[in-house]
């Protein structure tokens, strides 16, 4: 085995099969691993470590998930999101209870089904304007305490920052917060972006969970320039139990955990959370900015995180999408998501936003 | 982002905080990641990929796959070897149906109750002499067809080379398989240490799972020098239905798909698949060759894999774990597990089978 | 034992602990059983009969079902309506699919989440104007079905008559049918009611069921008379699979069965189900017609079966509730809701109507 | 409504469509009710009653409960025996946890896999010799309760008396429960049969319940006489969490519950609990003295309950079925079971005998 490295790099070894210039804007998980990451990937690698998180990866990991989210804060390394987000709510919940959300949460929209098919969890949905929860629209649902014949809601998830590119002010989630604890729900954020929440915010991790009250964060990781990784953080011991079984059980526990861990560790040192997250709102801004005045393309919510929804008509975006992929929100409408990475250029934004002008044009 | 790789080398950007030169025999799973994978994985890297399997390196492993196991094997790539086992068999069976296995299969003891929690199924286990089922002993279980009170057996499933470290003969398998298809049973193949069957056998995957009439494999990676990465490989597309659904629903939809796929593709090629398991089962022969005249060391069972077990009394065990990470396997019987992995060296077993030589006459 | 009978009758062995007088309008569950329906227990009683369903009585449901609902038409029968709802929806479905209804559907809001946690269903609830369902209500969820993301929406489930007291027309059902099946998705009745809605339709049970494609309905028994009994009645058999094997899975298989299919044979006899309906229709009817004109006081939906829904002020509400047991619907707006049931009289709603008026009028 | 009464009685509404004179030994849920029951249901029929167990009847079950299981007891009426026991042991349990039991338990053979499917519990059998636990065999499965990846054992479920007729001792139950607690399980009993047990060992109920330790109860009583009805009984509190919510949502609660618990208080009223156990087991007794010394008739294990298993020629069997229902248990031996029940009688009893005599010597 050892002689292969002396002889071939890394690099040499195998031939790529796709194009690595090649980028759109169809989603921020479309792109690749960041470079710090594979590099904490290769350092992690050679020898022996304990497996299922007795490593020293996953015990450095505790330490700077402390450092962000606070000394209470204990870090539970998972896949993917949807087994961040199922775990987390199993945690959070009785085999009886439900779970507060937005209607376009990933929980309901995106993951087929997970929450109920491997938890059992009855998800009470409600329409929001931009994807945002507020203390009325929780209370849609925040009834029944007393009422055997109703699955119990026993938790608000929210994500942040949103599914349409939203992000909660501070202000709003500790209000949020304050009145879900006060019907006696607990919270669970779910954060596939929480570092372009932050990033957009300027403030630390911290203070838009810990500070406000949140008690278990899905961080993510794979969004934002890991390979594949995210992971429960628990910021209230208290709101959760046994999530060590139920990581187990629900199929999200990593045998070389090791390497899953470092890719946080990466992402979580140097600010590369904040370097790739800053970066990539920049570019959904600098699309924004490109696009907002040519006649017929209507941008339709905030940006406030990488993502752009816009409407323009669909022979255009039929046209566009022969060169750059990027998906239709919604059919009926022909609102389409224009995704920014990690990796997204300024070139490519420009590059894009000038073929919308001319196909506008050409329409 | 770019600037990065101009001023420092993946290898440089990340310290390592374990010894990459420490190994033992605790499983194969504390090995790390093999060169030739971690080649395919920077190789995959770069640019922008479909997500969730419709990328390049994911349809190179469709062809990869069909190569090993025939014309109509079809692989769907999953995160963990629980994932493949129970997104195959929810595939092979219907809500109501139950699973025959043997009572020392992972599926049984190893997976935290996920067969049962997340896909509500009923495993009937049996005991077996050294970890393999026959058709004797699947008629313990193989009846009651036509009764609404019983969770009917619709599938057996044994695992190969099995967790006891044994492998079934290629005329043993025919026997079985065809003895389940006779009673309208499938057959489904737990193969985390497929490689190692392979290399034991001495012979190619189609020889021992399509030709045999096995109806779906769960193929392992990870244990056999993969970051992480598993495939459920159908053989038989009759005897499925619905994977791609049910892999979303079971949480074992990696987005990056495309990493898992390259390793998957790096492992199948090159004969790196055999090289890894032929040095790992040459070190376990190696092992079970140096301690099997050691005065009081009893090796337990035939060593057809990576795994070699044996009795020796407590204390010594207590010793040598001081020095060589291996688990205790019965604490009744003091039955203790060692395996080998792609990295184990020979010094590695020289010096672990010396150390046992040592502390027995020490004892 | 046989003594018994011999010295005391049936009516002396035991002691009644409650007034057989006393009626409210809380719920057609509060009322007990039906003369002629007690008789059926009574005469199915005695010797022995095969369980589970293999006795005389369920063959003979099996006949009654098929003069009501067509020859296709089976019959399962089953403890309680969530059972029927439950195992129905597990026969019509794929583990991963998921199921259209409106948010105030029985299933959605009083199961206890149920459906989720039993079948792992996800439900795609929607607010409607009175609790029906529309071709447009549906496809606000009828989409993605290509998507591996989303649970696919496989079966429409809606309520007849309402649990908002309306009664959908035949041909808003045939529209509403039609409409799914060209979507591809099955059709399920929750008819925990149906009695009610035939006879407010003026119909039998086929003419809004079978003949306008319903594939699978929940026939209700018990709000209608019987002691417990409700029955999956599959009209398309081609819609459905293994009911026999969930209905005993999901813990819905009466052991004594003659005794729940005695019930639902005498409802189906003689038109007991339609005397039954008609009444508490009436009642109901009746109900609406002295209140309405009660100042104050004022009907919220259109009563089309037995239930009639008011606002009025939440302390005339607080006083009548000592005398007369019956539910707040919504504690936000003081909406209450008014059962009747197969026992209801006109004194009974006569005397109610006159305490609500004196109320109003001291209020 | 009213007038129906009037004008026709109870028994003249509705024939028979079978012989109330037939009975066989299949099972003793192939009888029907007792009459003192059947008296109950009517006794607590007419007028209205809270629903969903609110009612009169369930608050004296509460009372009557108390009296024979002690102070702390309390009572959860369900409907069937699958629903006890299910409903029990997700009480007792976490998300993640695992129960103990014979491989002849109800709820390992007999329940659809329901106890998987519904609540996702994993059942650790073991083989006994007369279905009756012990601490060794218990210790087979008790062990790995720090194991991450094992579904940890938190109950043992034992059933009083057992599937195969066979009874534990109070002395054997004592022992059995103080070793579970001392390895920190809790105790099941799943009491299908619980008064057969409590007549063999001539105690009330608590004797060898409460008294030794037991958590959880499920107590029987459709087999012993009830149309419909069985009943959770927590004779621990501490021991179980949400059985309220559980039983609904495992679509356990029945609506008009009145009939349920009116039925389970005559069946613990007046000792008709004992009657008709006493008299079903006296029953089997005779039929096993009356076929001991028949030649080629082997009495299979102890008869202390209302079961007779012996083996016969299986030509024998078929002969015999052709008159007298009953169940062949074991298909390669030839074992049959032969059931007595409250209502079979001493001619029942001797006519059978004499049958299989007469068939014995034909052979």
């Amino acid at each position: 085995m050892a002689d292969l490295t002396d002889t071939m790099t890394i690099e040499q070894a195998f031939t790529p099969l796709h194009d690595p210039q090649a980028r759109g804007f169809a989603s921020d998980n479309y792109s690749g691993v960041h470079p710090e990451v594979l590099a904490a990937i290769v350092a992690a690698n050679g020898g022996h470590q304990r497996a299922y998180g007795a490593d020293v990866y996953t015990a450095r990991l505790q330490e700077v998930v402390r450092e962000h989210f606070g000394a209470r804060a204990e870090a539970f390394p998972v896949f993917n999101g949807t087994g961040a987000n199922v775990v987390s709510l199993q945690a959070m919940t009785q085999r009886w209870q439900s779970v507060v959300c937005a209607s376009t949460a990933h929980i309901n929209v995106d993951e087929g089904g997970a929450p109920e098919k491997v938890a059992g969890l009855k998800l009470l949905s409600v329409d929001t304007p931009v994807g945002k929860l507020t203390p009325e629209l929780v209370d849609r649902h925040a009834w029944g305490f007393d009422d055997e014949h109703r699955a119990q809601p026993a938790v608000v998830s929210i994500t942040q920052s949103t599914e349409l590119g939203t992000c909660y002010g501070i202000d709003e989630l500790a209000t949020l917060v304050e009145h879900a604890h006060a019907k006696g729900m607990k919270v669970h954020m779910d954060g596939a972006r929480l570092s372009n929440a932050a990033a957009t915010l300027g403030v630390g991790f911290g203070a838009f969970t810990t500070d406000v009250g949140v008690d278990v964060v899905s961080f993510g990781g794979t969004k934002n320039g890991l390979l594949a990784g995210e992971c429960v953080v628990v910021l209230n011991p208290d709101a959760v139990s046994s999530i060590v079984r139920l990581r187990k059980s629900s199929m999200q526990l990593a045998s070389k955990m090791r390497f899953v861990s470092a890719q946080l560790v990466a992402l979580l040192s140097d600010e590369l959370w904040l370097r790739n997250a800053q970066h990539s709102n920049a570019m959904a801004q600098r699309l924004e900015a490109s696009v907002r005045d040519i006649p017929g393309v209507q941008v339709m919510r905030p940006v406030q995180a990488n993502a752009v929804f816009a409407t323009l008509p669909k022979d255009v975006t039929a046209r566009l999408q022969q060169t750059y992929p990027f998906y239709t929100w919604d059919e009926s409408t022909g609102e389409v998501r224009w995704m920014a990475s990690f990796d997204t250029t300024e070139a490519d934004i420009d590059g894009f936003a000038a073929a919308i002008r001319r196909e506008m044009s050409a329409g």
